[in-house]
């Protein structure tokens, strides 16, 4: 009977550490697995060390834009010794002692179903245990990176957002596969941090497709300032790589191959519920797995199965998967009460999850983009302003540029998405989550008055180019 | 008639600006009357040019958080350069072209009641002009700083704002009198910019004492760190200044006098009212003139007069001054015109204004304190949290400090007040200043997800401390 838990939950990142959380504190017993580091990809190898990685590359660029300073040489080993510390060193003892401390229990092993509500656990010291749940079974296994069928790619052991984050140097000649985020982050942190040459490929037309258009056009305008080559629909047709580690040649369709000390892919992600057991409780392995709103798997007629962050392919976000963890806790335990709380369900994904781009300009984005509120049948008006306009925003620098978008619903007169691309505007974005997902009024709005002279300023600019 | 306007403005700062916009946007014709540059303390002697000199300071201690990352010594010429251009150089042609675009009828001169709708215009050119007004006139003359009464203080002829945003050095020692907001601001910028001895002189017994408690303590530890000398419950006895810019002495109750090449006073401001002409309308000189929550002073019964800005003395801030032009311009236009938008009212001001002392840390509140909150009968619960031990905040630097407070009002469940302290906090305020004055339920904010890893992740930290 010790291997019975009212909740068990498969993966230890931020999602599943969550989950444990709110179930436990909702009353009930709670075993987390984990495979790896507990803390998972977030806190090892993705978004701490890789902002541990660009906040001074991000500070770099704000000395530039202010006269009068004037930065030494970036000490890289003292860069990559915070990033470092910022994962402890890639010691997970504090992330277990917190789980115990909640208290959980912490199993160590690769965690597989085994049939409804059984979950096997191979574990790292060699044994194996099977764990029973008596409300709910938790994946949380999060994603992997997808490694695109280019000839000699694999073979050639390429980096991925895991083992850039991780990186005892900084290569001198950096060929970048993909231009979404952790590609286009990636590509200005190396950059930033001193590689020489930077290329970064894009399949399609632009960075950072799924955002406003005008984000990927500044972010791109950066790139070219600091001299990372960016070129636009191309792909490698073939790689290689002689020597483990060694340099790097990447072929192209045309003009000569690129020779690189290391290769970065960031073409995307893929579930990682390739074995996990799935097909012992009828679902397909390797799929995203389905949820409700509730976070329950929608294919498992008991509803015992839920699923939280990457895995459910709802929003590849750490703080999506926490905030669906958080509702997924709750509502597990409200189940197994009983009570009005098994009514809490995930409404941010539905507004349109927030996202920050932590490069130079910072991409942030709430809520719909206008293409997306189009097609999703919204009456929509845009309104534009350039954040350089501002004067809280020109008195961040000399040369500070950026550009902001309100897309309005004409209905119901409130926001469906806002994107600012400016540099440091991450915590600028928290305002738009708040009126978004709020649903603020526009004319309630127009009496939350900005202070002077700050870059919010951008609120009144946007609701006076309104009209307001 | 080329002298009749539908509405007349003393003072062409934002605040009286703004008026003009809107008033003429609504469809009257407006006169703005100013005897000193067109865009008034703010643009030049204020929020501006102290945003200039203090942002450098605020990348110093941002890179000096910065492992890796290390300054050359600062050039203050060029700092000062850079402020010079913020102000355009103290040319204010710029700004009136945009005033003539509105258009309005720019008047430099000193303007002063002259009877009921009456205003007389001591023009710079020596010259006298009558205007007379349809509709209205509005005061936005805006507030001057208040000299204490210490013997040979005012003969020293010390800085205030105005002196000390526009100097052309930066004191080897300064005295500042004060422990305000341009107290702490000005103290830090000179000490930042290479003052090697600032001293505080605060009355009271701590720094900003209409904010939470703990951000002025914040600040204080910022100041020891730095080298700034805070001393409390100190009144300057008597000022001494043999020659005119020459060396000061500063006699205290206790102890050696202070030695000092120049001396700041920031006890405090007093509104531009002494000299405006107000007993010609039956108000008194000196005082601030009351408003209604459309702008319109209260005491005059015909409803003509109306007051914008620090010369209402509702708050004393650029952006709350200029968001009561939009509203009293948006007013006036539509009383005369006879429609609804004539119910605008100033709302912003009940909830309570939001601030940034742009300090290191800086100090941003909206709303009510605590101890308001309280005195105000609200049934109140205070959630307060360690900033630096937010993930964000953490990977903002290391050493990164703050505090954060969020106080409930316990029967709707809305915020009342929120106080963030912390290095780069500006552009998290305007957040709590959107729940706040959007009263967006505790309920509701749970599900404005903050990204991971921003600052703004405090908001999860402080609902989650609240128990939701």
């Amino acid at each position: 009977m010790a291997d019975e838990f009212d909740v068990i939950v498969i993966g230890a990142g931020p999602a599943g550490e969550n989950v444990v959380d709110r179930a436990v504190r909702g009353g009930l017993t709670a075993a987390i697995v984990e495979e790896r580091l507990a803390g998972g990809e977030c806190a090892f190898w993705a978004c701490v060390p890789s902002k541990a990685l660009l906040r001074p590359v991000d500070l770099i660029g704000d000395v530039k834009r202010s006269p009068g300073l004037s930065l030494g040489p970036v000490d890289v080993a003292a860069v990559l010794a915070r990033r470092d510390e910022t994962v402890s060193h890639f010691d997970d003892s504090g992330q277990v002692r917190w789980i115990e401390s909640v208290p959980a229990e912490f199993f160590r092993g690769r965690g597989r179903l085994d049939g409804p509500k059984r979950v096997r656990v191979a574990m790292e010291d060699g044994g194996e245990r099977l764990l029973t749940a008596r409300h709910a079974v938790v994946l949380a296994t999060g994603s992997v990176p997808a490694i695109p069928a280019i000839p000699g790619l694999a073979e050639a052991e390429p980096w991925t957002s895991h083992e850039v984050t991780a990186t005892e140097s900084v290569p001198e000649r950096l060929v970048v596969i993909g231009g979404g985020v952790v590609a286009c982050e990636m590509a200005q942190a190396m950059h930033g941090l001193g590689a020489r040459q930077t290329t970064v490929l894009v399949r399609g037309g632009e960075l950072l497709g799924r955002m406003e258009p005008f984000a990927g056009e500044l972010l791109a305008d950066s790139f070219a300032e600091s001299g990372i080559d960016v070129r636009y629909h191309v792909e490698a047709t073939r790689v290689e790589r002689p020597e483990r580690g060694g340099k790097v040649t990447v072929h192209l369709p045309e003009g000569p191959p690129l020779e690189a000390d290391e290769v970065l892919v960031a073409t995307g992600r893929l579930p990682a519920t390739g074995d996990l057991g799935l097909s012992t409780v009828g679902l397909p392995d390797g799929k995203p797995v389905e949820v409700d709103d509730s976070l329950r798997a929608t294919a498992i007629s008991d509803g015992w199965l839920y699923a939280v962050g990457d895995v459910n392919w709802r929003a590849l976000l750490t703080h999506m998967g926490k905030y669906q963890a958080r509702v997924c806790g709750d509502v597990i335990a409200a189940r197994a009460r009983g009570d009005e709380l098994s009514q809490m369900r995930d409404l941010a994904d539905g507004y349109g999850a927030p996202q920050v781009v932590f490069t130079d300009p910072q991409i942030c984005a709430v809520g719909r983009t206008e293409a997306m509120a189009r097609a999703d049948g919204f009456r929509v008006r845009v309104v534009d302003y350039d954040m350089g306009e501002v004067t809280g925003g020109y008195l961040m620098g000399e040369g500070y540029r950026g550009q902001a978008r309100a897309v309005v619903d004409e209905d119901r007169k409130v926001l469906l998405g806002v994107t600012f691309a400016a540099p440091g505007a991450a915590d600028l974005l928290h305002s738009a989550t708040i009126a978004v997902t709020g649903e603020v009024p526009l004319d309630r709005l127009w009496h939350a008055v900005p202070c002077f002279p700050t870059v919010s300023e951008i609120w009144l600019r946007l609701l006076e180019a309104y009209g307001l």
